[in-house]
């Protein structure tokens, strides 16, 4: 394959065309209509070895995972998706369509959340790279940042909490559990994140305080979200929604279901702080709107301490543990 | 090192706050005002071992070329430079001063441009990757495609060439040139490009019907802007303005300063499709304010050949040859 053919065969995955695009792939650079609020620019990248592993993913579900971190990032800022660049770098053996079917992985999930695709860069390397930078907007002013958070907020999560921790672990076990229904679920649920895209404008609507998307696992997150707030915060451990798949799973094993829930990571559900007055209102819209639970974990603190209570009065310090990637 | 004191000595060496910029580095996403005009947006990757060497550069000449090479892309549209992401995978064995070197390097590159670094994320990895995405802004419509050059256009170079290809190969060898002051100026070309930013505005205002900006060599690059356009162009090989500094360096050697200036890229000089009404005027004022000639190298023609002419009647096809990271 040469750089020409690649290009044009990723062009006719993406297709020409979309809304506010003026200057789409092909060009020196993509030109396109910003929108009328404020610009919102995130990138994530995804390294093989570290982050996926070309044996056991297929290109789709890398393009599509690839596109569904960056969106979370937006989501995180209760921002809209309009538009992304892809950056591929790619070793020896990678064809034109297993290029293809990655690119077929990220139209899926650009198309989801009205997200253009309209340029990028490839490269030649040893080792998979793919770097891809969005950009979305949100109504002046209003994007939801990590810094917000007030003593006697409320911290809400949008969704049950390990499962991608769970189905990275299947993944890499021979458990037979994997092949069960339930184990296929975690093992997806690794593979094919979903942004929160609409949870996230909901959540920035209803006056979040402060948010944040859970990737590198609720205790590093919430630590984050606590530093940059200059706030504290109170856990319940009793609270927290574990994925009822990981009981199963974890029978016998050295770490529980609400360790994964913690420390695991790549959940994407969004972690916010709501203030309290009205929250039995947003979560009561919140369900049913997208049928899934708001649950409230803990509380905001004055006193910058991050701890974890057992529900029967019992408090510890939560570790600051978590996904690094240089650790 | 860990993620969290890694992202701290960046922010330090990037700075906070700049004009537009509402949230920078270190929340989920950056907000950014997009001004008024159209949002151009590009992305460019340098890996290690096709694009750098860790061994022969050094961390600030890295960094101020992934900025330099993405800006170049922004001033091939007469687009102006407004906001970068940055997002590493560093390979075990670099340090927090190598990294904090890396965004000086950048730093100064975009201070130059009034773009500021606005996000990024970060990973490890087994080789060095730096893939930067830029957001830059252009009155509306106004942007310079690479497919709007029409037959009869002069085709101009904003500068000599070949020198980047020259430096790469005086890198590259153990010649006794490389330490004389020539020899040491195009080592820079090829370490420290410059972003034709002002010059590629002053072409857009001046009714430049396409433009490219030189990264692959002026053959493959020239071919991509007539496919682009629909159009054919012939090259007068003794206008081409190789840079003089190429002589000394190739006297004995296989290739030709021409074939350098042709094929060896890197220059990030722009091409562009100019009106031949006016032409000397454009000349003139380009002269006067940047210094530099503004060379007209051919025409644009209706039939689609590319050619390349001696300037004594003799014309030859030009070969679409240049850098193709698959080939």
């Amino acid at each position: 394959m040469n750089e020409r053919e690649l290009i044009d065969a990723i062009q006719l995955v993406v297709g020409a065309g979309a809304p506010g695009v003026r200057v789409g792939i092909g060009d020196d650079a993509a030109v396109v209509d910003p929108g009328a609020g404020d610009l919102v620019l995130a990138t994530d990248m995804l390294v093989e070895g570290v982050d996926l592993s070309l044996e056991s993913a297929n290109p789709r579900d890398i393009g599509a995972k690839a596109i569904a971190v960056n969106l979370s990032d937006l989501a995180a800022m209760g921002a809209s998706p309009r538009y992304a660049l892809i950056s591929l770098a790619l070793p020896p053996g990678i064809d034109v369509p297993w290029v293809v079917d990655l690119f077929g992985g990220m139209r899926d999930v650009c198309e989801g959340f009205a997200c253009a695709i309209v340029g990028g860069d490839l490269s030649s390397s040893k080792e998979f790279v793919v770097s891809v930078a969005v950009a979305g907007s949100v109504a002046p002013g209003s994007a939801v940042t990590r810094s917000g958070a007030l003593a006697g907020d409320v911290l809400v999560v949008t969704g049950p909490l390990g499962a991608a921790a769970g189905g990275l672990l299947l993944s890499l076990s021979d458990d037979q559990i994997a092949l069960t229904p339930d184990g296929r679920g975690l093992v997806e649920a690794q593979l094919r994140p979903i942004p929160r895209v609409a949870e996230g404008q909901f959540l920035a609507s209803r006056g979040a305080h402060a948010m944040i998307d859970l990737s590198d696992g609720l205790s590093r997150d919430l630590h984050r979200l606590c530093r940059a707030s200059g706030v504290g915060a109170t856990l319940d451990a009793s609270a927290i929604p574990v994925d009822p798949r990981l009981a199963a799973l974890l029978s016998g094993a050295g770490s529980t279901p609400l360790d994964l829930a913690l420390t695991g990571g790549e959940d994407f559900a969004l972690l916010a702080a709501l203030p309290a007055a009205g929250i039995d209102a947003v979560r009561t819209e919140f369900e049913e709107r997208f049928f899934q639970d708001l649950v409230p974990i803990g509380r905001v603190t004055e006193a910058l301490d991050v701890c974890i209570g057992d529900g029967e009065g019992n408090v510890d310090p939560l570790r600051d543990q978590g996904w690094d990637h240089f650790a």
